[in-house]
């Protein structure tokens, strides 16, 4: 397969546009969302992390290596005044659910739908393609599709449309333009998991491109290692950085698709709102499925 | 008034309740939020904000005294494998919007409902009354209570009862056991602002607890400088650390009081869920009002 | 022993005294140096550190749990106008050569020589006792004192004034009254040592005392677990808290000793110049001795 | 002037080299360098810095933008264990004092001595021209040239060779091969100034090169805006980059100006000692002139 041949929507919505398939996020897609409201049970998609102290030393707790999240607690005086903390946060750690915007990924030196990477990263920030244009929350439909009902796949198990289609009539839903798509692998984040993991190849994101799907969720993303070495990263250079559709990285689902199978109905309004901050190439979120 | 005459509810959950007024959230409390969705529009209730980059020295962008998040754009290689950073967060600083949690003001030495601050916070973290307790975010019925609609209430108020009183009046709903406030004076966060603000009075928090609100979120909290010497800070004083009600600081109520009043109904579905980060005596959060 | 049998200086050069031992170098200990310095050898005494990078994730270099420092390296623009980074340093780790200064132990809730600690250190910094005194850089005659000459000491062992005495007569130089000390044990830091290590007892302390040493350098410190349970860390809560004298921790001494051997000398000019730093509780140190 | 027409030493000392012009500091400029140490008096030559504090906030001091330095005081428990901090450090900012490593400027896209960026800084750090070079500290002869005694140089002058042999006359010693100078202008950082500074030409550089200079400390650098827009820097980018000469920016240099008219000598053993740390682009450092 060669780069033309890749599903490519830049352009599509401007050349200065900065939502890509957010686009599709129309009334109906908001209408199919409150629908799905009927109990207010939220479950949260965002993996719990416990933050690293900054405090060194030997009478320091252990602390992992690259933690994603550290704190530090401040002496505000004596008796303090109250307790506060400074954060160091690594936005696209892998053990921290996070939003990715299209700055993160430049492919062939531009930022989608095109900017030159220069123009959009800039010594003083990110001009194009940041966590800007969504800092104010994404609402709309979103449908479990469980790959692996009650298991996992199989380690390196290359995800095909086929899955796809199977998943999404296992879940009784129709995946429809505007909707977001939460994926079930049954893998996740593992700090040492030395097994290759299974990923999304060019045939699924064509599925998804197919579908009109306005935002991928998943705890599950590229094969590392790459199943084709031709195009590695089939989500994040293609969905995210030519088609324009932002991806939350390392979402936890067993919690949804256990809530799912209770209520019986894989479909729900999904809240992705992060931190309002603008600027970032990528930003921590905890993505809530409401029903 | 003496600290025995404040409204108190420590104990009522048990002495080791880490959800304070959340116990209220009910089923009931649950379907009143989800009966109010019925669009699928979302509003932000976040300040926006622009992180202050990290690149020191003459050809850096100015950036403002003590930010409340920097950024640090990270170099990848050449050419970039990819963008990425590493931002520094003060949460409780006040142009962030964000949750407050109990560890966060001990009051005579005890964090909420009792703890010894020297058990609640050690030098490893936080271990009672932390971020951990909502990590996975909050759902519940919101009601916005305006306070000076289309206008801004006057420097130094002291808010009553009366105030909340006629503010629910205004909404049209009732707010009931287990709801959210989101309360708007017109006021908010000022880098520079010299006018002594409003704030909320015991008698204020006394109506809160008498109705059973769940969750504070406000464009306004504790005067200062303080209305009473004796009990300054109440929001934070008596909320907070009596009552165990959670606070979310820093309110965006613009767009949500337009919102509002387009669609005739002050009343709306609140999901307040931070990044699912454990153990902080506060977090970032982009509350989003549903409707 | 009881406190008050402690060796004592607070008071002896005044209440408001930022300076401790340092205020014993004069023109003499200074002329004392000089005369060491014949061939502008120098040798480092600083543990040698490479940073963790703060670039996370499964594409990132391993990072050991804790570091001492972390390094970003930035994104300054496509080409790069520069390399640049920010750094995240924990001053008091043991991994990281540093001088300790008196605010970092308070005993009794007072900060050397006597300024209740909530003075000394408030919420806006360190008022009293800081890095301020010495960030201008120290030098005075430096004397090794290897306590194992080409070894190492035992397990445990608790450094007495007789050892001090005898890697005096080993060293061939006289330690005198504001000359700093540079102790070599063999030891050192080690990021999973359990066996116990080595330490200064009080007995070795009043030694110190006793010979008018300005500064402290060792690559020995405390013994942990502590010898003597009833006074924990004498050189931290005797030596640094109650007689004022600053420490270098996590010395590194092998360089130092072989080029002493080398050289058949064992008295150099010291310098210990910290980055100029003021307000902190400890800061990073190289210190240097001048042959 | 064309780039072929610059001074390049690059290849002088081969394809690996890591040392640049520190290669010329040989037993001579050592034994110089010793026989100006007579009194053991030492100036430092790094401007003070105040941390700014990070607990943010209306409690919170003031602090500068882009400071230099941060600072968080560590909650250590209660009553505190010890106090501690966490910092953060911006190396290349001009208020603070800091050595330029070789990977701090490439040109055309390489690191001295002709190492690719993509090779020498890659996502993992500096492999190669970083701070590890030079981290056990620097030794040898330094020499003021005072460009401007008791006073300071006028706006957007342009530093030539004539300048330097002024002042070495003026100093009354001789620049030889291996030694250092400090370049004092009477001007240095200011936080506001929007004069333009005065700065080193390619004929200054030139001066270095014929002197064999092995470093440059000084409180003027490259002017801005540059004098000659052809070569902009030619400190960073002729001596740094082709040279292989480290660079001391921001000096302090009225005190040493002041002890050098009092002892009546300008010549002195120079200590630049920054923290040990390993694989930077700068690193913060407190050089010491010692008498």
């Amino acid at each position: 397969m060669t780069a033309s041949e890749l599903p490519d929507d830049r352009g599509r919505w401007g050349a200065d546009d900065e939502l890509g398939t957010l686009n599709l996020i129309d009334d109906a897609a908001r209408a199919r969302a409150a629908e799905e409201v009927r109990v207010g049970r939220s479950v949260s998609l965002a993996l719990p992390v416990e933050p690293a102290s900054m405090l060194g030393g030997p009478f320091a707790p252990p602390s992992p290596p690259s933690p994603p999240v550290q704190q530090a607690l401040l002496h505000t005086g004596t008796p303090p005044m109250g307790m506060s903390e400074v954060l160091i946060v690594t936005p696209h750690h892998p053990a921290l659910t996070h939003l990715d915007a299209f700055a993160h990924l430049p492919v062939d030196g531009v930022v989608y739908p095109g900017m030159p990477l220069e123009d959009a990263v800039t010594a003083g920030g990110v001009d194009h393609g940041s966590t800007t244009a969504f800092a104010v929350g994404i609402t709309t439909r979103g449908v479990l599709l469980d790959l692996a009902p009650g298991g996992r796949l199989p380690s390196a198990h290359a995800i095909t449309r086929a899955d796809l289609d199977a998943a999404e009539e296992h879940s009784g839903a129709q995946v429809l333009p505007g909707d977001a798509v939460v994926v079930r692998s049954g893998w996740g984040f593992s700090w040492d998991s030395e097994e290759p993991a299974p990923g999304m190849t060019v045939d699924a994101i064509r599925w998804l491109h197919d579908r009109g799907v306005s935002l991928y969720a998943g705890d599950v993303g590229d094969s590392f290692p790459p199943t084709d070495p031709q195009v590695p990263m089939p989500l994040h250079m293609v969905a995210l950085a030519r088609l324009g559709m932002p991806l939350v990285d390392s979402v936890a689902t067993d919690d949804l698709a256990a809530t799912c199978a209770e209520l019986g109905r894989y479909a729900f309004l999904l809240s992705v709102a992060p931190p309002r901050l603008h600027g970032l190439t990528g930003v921590p979120v905890n993505p809530q499925a409401i029903f």
